[in-house]
Order: C-alpha cells, then sequence, then structure tokens
C-alpha cells in the first residue's frame, strides 16, 4: 500500500510520448500494491495503470508476467492487458525502474465475497487455466515445496518470537510435505495469488483478475486451495464449506476435476496454508521498524493449516467426490 | 501519503446511493494528502474524489471548508468542488469518519515550478484571494504568531536535538515576531499551504488550486510569503530572484499590493519560515517510528529563515518598489 518511486509531471509526459494514447488529464500514485510501485493515469483517451516493478519482482521473470497478461487478454479473459508503445514494447524503463503501462480494469474487489462470489472465482479460474493451456513460456513456482524448505531455514531459529512452538510445527509440516506433496498432479499455469483484493467485481458480475506477479507453473488444483484459504473462511476464522463447494463446483463446470486432484485437496491446503505461513512469518521477522506497508498476521496462515490438518477427506470441504 | 481508513466495496456503494452520480466503475485508494484519506471514485458518469477527514483535521472546521471551496467555484475559480448529495448535504459521514464527495480536478502538479508556472500561481492566488472577497465565514490562523509561540513552547526544550542551536534561533526569532509582525496588513481569507503539490497544470496553464484545509482568515501578502518559500527556492538551497519576482508580479496583474504589504514582505517570509519550521520541527520531535508518512525536513525551513533574515528590503526579492 504504498508508492516507492516518485514519478514526477515531467517524467511522465516524457514517458508517454513514446505511446499513442493521448495526452495526460491527471497522474496519481494509487495506495494498491504491495510489491510495487502503481500509479493510475488518466489521458484524453481513457485510463491507465502505470506499473514500476521494484526490488522484490525479479526483472527477469517481467517478460513471463507481461507476456502472460497478453496472452490471456487475447484468449478473452478479463485481465489487465499490457499496453505496447509505438514500438510495440511492453516492458519499459522509467526513474531507473523496469515499468509497464497497463490497461485499466473495471471493477471493485471485495473483502468479504459471498457464496455466489466464490462460485464466480471458480469459474473464472478454471477459464484462466484452460486459456493459459497452450502458453508456452515457463516459470517454476519459487514459493512452492523447495521454496518452503528454504524459507523455513531462514526462520527457524526465531520462529517461536512469533508464536511459542511454531518452529516444531513447520519442521513437522515439512517433512509430511516432503513425503507426501502430490508433485504428479496435472500441471499449468497458475495465477497462485487469487486472492479477494486481485478479483474485481463489477454489478454483481466478476469483471476482471488482476496481479499475475506470483504466477507460475505448478499443480493446478493448488491454485484452487490458495483461495479456498483466502475466500472461504470467514473472519472468526471458520470455515464456511458452502462457500468452498461452491468455489469448486464453479471450477468444475469449466475444468473437470480427475478424483486424483480432489483426493488431494486436503495436502493442496495444508500446503498453500504452509506458503503463506512462510512467506508471512519471514516478512514479520524482518520487518523494518518504519515501512510503508504494514506487515500481515503469519498466524492466521497457522490457524488454516491447524485446521487443514484435521481434514480427514475432500468431502469435508463440501466437494462431491463422486463426481 | 496514505489511506487510513479502509472502505470496502460494499461501504461505497452504499454511500454513494445517496448521490445522483451513476455507478461505480472503480474505487481506489491514492497516495495523497498527508492529513486525509483519499479515494479516487469513478462512476458511470465521471470521476471523483472521496475524503475522510481523519484526526488532524478538527471537524468543526469542515464547514468553513467546503463552503469556502463551494464559494470559490461559484466564482469560477478552478478548485475541487464539493458535490451535494440528494438532500443538498455535503459534509457527510463513512465510515465514523467525517467525509465529502468532491469533484475531480485535471492537472499534474510540477515538483520544480518555472518562472513562468510561478507567475501563473501569483495570478490564480489573487484571483482566489478576491474571488473569497466576500465570503463571510471566517476561520483564525491557529498558525500564526499565538500558534508559533505555543509550538515553541512545545519543542524547546528538545529543538536542539534536530539542530544544534536551534532552540536560540526561535526562541530569537520569536522575540522578533512579537514585537514587529504586521498585524496592520490588509486581511482576507488566504490559501496558507499553496505548495507546488497542491497547483495543477495542464497543457501549461494553471488548472486549478486543491487542498483547501489550511485556509484561514489572515494577511493576504503572508500567502505569498508561503508560496514564495514552497516555490522560488532551488534544490540546492539558492533562491531564485527571477521566480520571486514574476510570482509577486502575477499577484499584483490581479490585485495590487500596497507599499506597506511590499515592505512587509522580509519579515512575512520570515514568519512563513519559522510557522513550517516550528511544525515540521514538532512533527519530527514527535515522530513514531512506523508510521505511514514519513517526517519532512525541517531544516529546509531553517536555511530559508537564515536567508530572509539577511534581507534588508523587498527590493531585494526582485520587487518592482516604485509600483
Amino acid at each position: 500500500m504504498a508508492v516507492y518511486t516518485h514519478v514526477n509531471a515531467e517524467e511522465i509526459e516524457n514517458f508517454i510520448a513514446d505511446y499513442n494514447i493521448g495526452e495526460v488529464l491527471s497522474f496519481k500514485g494509487i495506495a494498491e500494491g504491495v510489491e510495487n510501485s502503481n500509479y493510475l493515469l488518466r489521458t484524453t483517451k481513457t485510463q491507465y495503470i502505470l506499473t514500476l516493478y521494484e526490488k522484490r519482482v525479479d526483472e527477469n521473470d517481467l517478460p513471463f508476467f507481461l507476456s502472460l497478461m497478453e496472452h490471456l487478454a487475447a484468449k478473452g479473459i478479463n485481465c489487465a492487458t499490457p499496453i505496447p508503445d509505438n514500438q510495440g514494447r511492453i516492458l519499459k524503463n522509467l526513474c531507473g525502474r523496469p515499468a509497464a503501462l497497463i490497461g485499466f480494469l473495471d471493477g471493485l474487489s471485495v473483502m468479504r465475497p459471498d457464496v455466489e462470489q466464490c462460485m464466480q472465482l471458480g469459474t473464472a479460474m478454471a477459464q484462466m487455466h484452460v486459456a493459459a493451456g497452450d502458453f508456452i513460456l515457463r516459470r517454476e513456482n519459487n514459493l512452492s515445496l523447495d521454496g518452503w524448505i528454504s524459507l523455513a531455514e531462514k526462520c527457524e531459529d526465531r520462529a517461536d518470537e512469533c508464536s511459542l512452538g511454531l518452529s516444531d510445527i513447520i519442521e513437522n509440516e515439512l517433512e509430511y510435505h516432503k513425503e507426501n506433496w502430490p508433485h504428479r498432479l496435472p500441471k499449468g499455469i497458475i495465477h497462485a495469488d487469487l486472492f479477494p483484493d486481485n478479483v474485481f467485481f463489477l454489478d454483481g458480475r466478476l469483471s476482471g483478475l488482476i496481479d499475475y506477479y506470483f504466477a507460475c507453473f505448478d499443480i493446478l488444483s493448488y491454485d484452487i486451495a490458495i483461495s479456498m484459504n483466502s475466500w472461504c473462511f470467514e473472519k472468526d476464522g471458520s470455515f464456511n464449506v458452502t462457500k468452498a463447494s461452491k468455489l469448486i463446483a464453479g471450477y468444475s463446470n469449466v475444468r473437470k476435476l480427475s478424483a486424483e486432484e480432489i483426493e488431494a485437496l486436503p495436502i493442496l491446503c495444508r500446503g498453500a496454508s504452509l506458503r503463506f505461513l512462510l512467506t508471512r512469518l519471514y516478512d514479520w521477522l524482518n520487518r523494518v521498524e518504519g515501512a510503508l506497508v504494514k506487515t500481515k498476521d503469519p498466524l492466521e496462515y497457522l490457524r488454516m493449516l491447524k485446521f487443514h490438518q484435521t481434514v480427514k477427506s475432500a468431502g469435508e470441504y463440501g466437494v462431491d467426490i463422486k463426481k
């Protein structure tokens, strides 16, 4: 929630001279995006998002992210689309940072998605998975099992500062995944961060998916698990099984899940919990006093992990196993 | 540069149901405004700024600020204009905070104003002073001499933490103003915070003045002094006399300055320097680690103060004294 790199009036005027997008009418930094600086640019033609990629994004990954957005848009998926300049370039440089101009997507993200919105999310996620089926670039998920192991090593000595016993819980959970992670499930391009703030709704309909900066090649149904965590738990920590079943049903209407994918949901949900527990724990242990961005609570994901550890079969998520 | 109060999708939909402004298309927190939370709202009709007033703004002052903006807009001044709801109310409540919907003003603020922009600022400031001439509400300037005395008392014990000898400098400067402050100069409504980021330009023309939340009834030419500090010093601390002379000339083309007003410019500039030195010093001494807003450098205004202390007459600001 911050603007890290300040772009002044002269710099933005020079920047957009390379594009055929009209004259600048207004230009404002927006309080969105934890990783990057984002500006809302309005011109005599329409409005755009200008993103400057900050240090946490690997520059080498940018062609993958931007090409994916282009690919999905070309397939009719409602997603923010990079705008090429007059020479057809998408990835540019501004104020010493990599930068891209992105089409503006209308809509509002909801804080507390309802059952119907969970269903729409499932459908849109599956449509995205299918549309990305013939995307040729690859990016490994550096926040899957190997990444968790490496994060856990960085955190283990101090994890108990966050919660007593956390270090042991993480170690045991990692051992479980080393032995049981379902590497052979169908893979493809996943969004990997489909939290409610990355999904827009307009007039009750899902209007778009944004923020592809964690997208990668990984187990497709792992994307479902990530969203089950961020969409189906209530504020009091309770799990809303109706929301989960609708999310999965919305997904299955577009892309049928195999019996193996359904059976693996509990371990995928545990992995998704561990992934966000670890990244949040790392940020929490390395938080800087005075930083612009508030660190998120790691323990929210510890609670989810504990819930999923008790789940014996995907049926408890409201999935119709016979499907 | 922050959003303090989070407004969610449901809350904004409910809020704008009271207005005849179309349907919400997008709603984004913007990284603007140190004192308040600001959102950019786009609807099927046009775009707006939604401001939630945070603790640093006295709720009792809001009718003054909002009425002034209405008054100026009605007189043809390009300023952000409050939008009434269907019952004609301007000051509303949202998420437990006072809130107002404000018309969106096109334009970009410049970081380093040039000579021509300084001249346009002078003209626009004088037009605003004249347009506010028959505005009937009053708000005293709580950041004039009495306010400085009170701030200095709060800071004196620790001022030297910021710069050795600062406490003595402030005390001596205050003594000077207690004896010499030109209380009898012509008064009226002043903006009192016309920094470059509160002035928009579009296609080379000044397109509007924003952020009236320090406006008050005070010496008109004190507004010139405040802007001379924020517009006419270069980044290296040098004073650009051409910019100052053009700012004053632009002003004088609309509202003629009396000999007394011109002669008083050096003390007004000293007072304006002391005012921002003191408020920045207070914020600096009371800065909170982890706060979203970076404290501004008090010493920038100490350097300006020292410059103005050496000025013997307004002629050194490039003013044509014979005028």
